[in-house]
């Protein structure tokens, strides 16, 4: 496949699944319950709805490749290609009608995340990178990303979705390296990365992510100039305990107090 | 002023403050500074560049209005009617690039909240309210703004901006209360209130609000059918501890914890 193909390949699942997500979001539950659609849950509809459209125009265009999803599971998962796929990612605020969460449209090749896109529908604005650069288009232009240098914790914003996700093991070390950051800002799953990837944040530091939760992101951050491991500096895309930075040395502040 | 002539004024006061804050949203900080900008703080600039403009418009169309503004204090306080404004109510989320920010335009008289908007530029959003009815227009189309039902805590979706913003003694009351809800969400600002009015969010539990970040959410939450006090159950106008359901029942378990 050439760039361009695939490039309007992925663009054509972000609009698709959008299109599927889009009828779940703000939907009025409370009211639609009462209306007898029972235990009609809108996030559970729309991930289904959205992952649904994604594997089949995959299966139809690229029969050979595999697929990874949060709602359907694993199909071929030891081809060469390999599509990794989280609808919603962001639960929480989708449930809530918050529109900070983002469809996630990860290819890894031999295991290795190679092109990734964050796509909000609501908002209509896409994220994506292949780790050799990263692009952005929305309402805030058309751009390249670029992370933004940071020369140590104390000067860094970092972000988590909620200090609440950790264990109280790692609960104690996210808070040792939160009280060194200058600000802090919760509540933003796949946003607090692109975030980062754009410039805006220094550092995302959470726990018991899925490789669903952050294949995709990888090739954004790195194609931004960013970095991201596990706490162990480790490769990203297995999942677990994810830390993202902007610059190296705050990284590197990080992982020291994280694995202290 | 005849109710059509308003509802047009506000939606002017709205379209020129989205376009002066816009050019401050996502900007690259770090990039810019290095450019020889120095101390530039866009959320600052963002702030002074909305209220200015508003005040500006109000000035010559109501010149018998008082303002109160969130950067430039307040004029003909005294007065009638009063505008009460925040341009960038969630300046973390703003400085973070998360578009769950809004412009606050409340408008009081004699003291009491009679009309208010929220208006999310960068989305293209805005919910409004007056009291006795409340409107949403944006991407999720043209529609009534109605609380949902809830029985009590324990079905309860709390939000708050952040916990940390408690102070230890209204901290461990919050905690509480939420230790009783069914599921939480942080980080939210303006987006709580609005979220509730929509009824995707049943309570919002926040402490030490100025009254410019809750004077124009009162029409909107109360338009909508829901309820919006301090925790001891007086008007929310002044700011304060504020506690916001859209379930009277709700409104009554946590003001019970809250002051327990």
């Amino acid at each position: 496949m050439s760039a361009v193909d695939f490039e309007s390949f992925v663009r054509e699942l972000a609009r698709l699944s959008g299109e599927a997500i889009l009828p779940f979001f703000r939907t009025a539950i409370g009211v639609e319950n009462k209306a007898g659609l029972g235990h009609f849950d809108p996030v559970t509809e729309g991930d289904r709805a959205g992952e649904a459209v994604m594997r089949q125009m995959i299966k139809r265009t690229f029969p050979d490749h595999g697929i990874i999803g949060e709602e359907y599971g694993e199909e071929n998962a030891g081809a060469e290609n390999v599509w990794i796929l989280d609808p919603i990612d962001g639960t929480k605020a989708f449930i809530a009608g918050i529109p900070v969460w983002g469809t996630l449209i990860g290819l890894a090749r031999h295991g290795a995340p190679v092109f990734g896109m964050m796509h909000q529908p609501f908002i209509g604005e896409r994220f994506w990178g292949d780790g050799a650069g990263a692009r952005y288009e929305g309402p805030a232009g058309n751009r390249s990303l670029m992370v933004r240098p940071c020369e140590g914790l104390e000067a860094a914003t970092i972000m988590t979705t909620s200090p609440r996700l950790f264990d109280s093991e790692t609960r104690g070390r996210f808070d040792a390296v939160e009280a060194r950051c200058r600000t802090y800002r919760y509540g933003a799953d796949c946003y607090a990365y692109c975030m980062l990837a754009a410039g805006h944040v220094d550092l995302v530091v959470e726990a018991g992510l899925k490789p669903y939760d952050i294949v995709a992101l990888v090739p954004i951050i790195e194609g931004a100039g960013g970095i991201v491991t596990t706490w162990d500096g480790g490769p990203a895309s297995a999942g677990g305990r994810i830390v993202a930075a902007g610059d190296r040395r705050v990284h590197e502040q990080a992982l020291a107090i994280l694995n202290a």
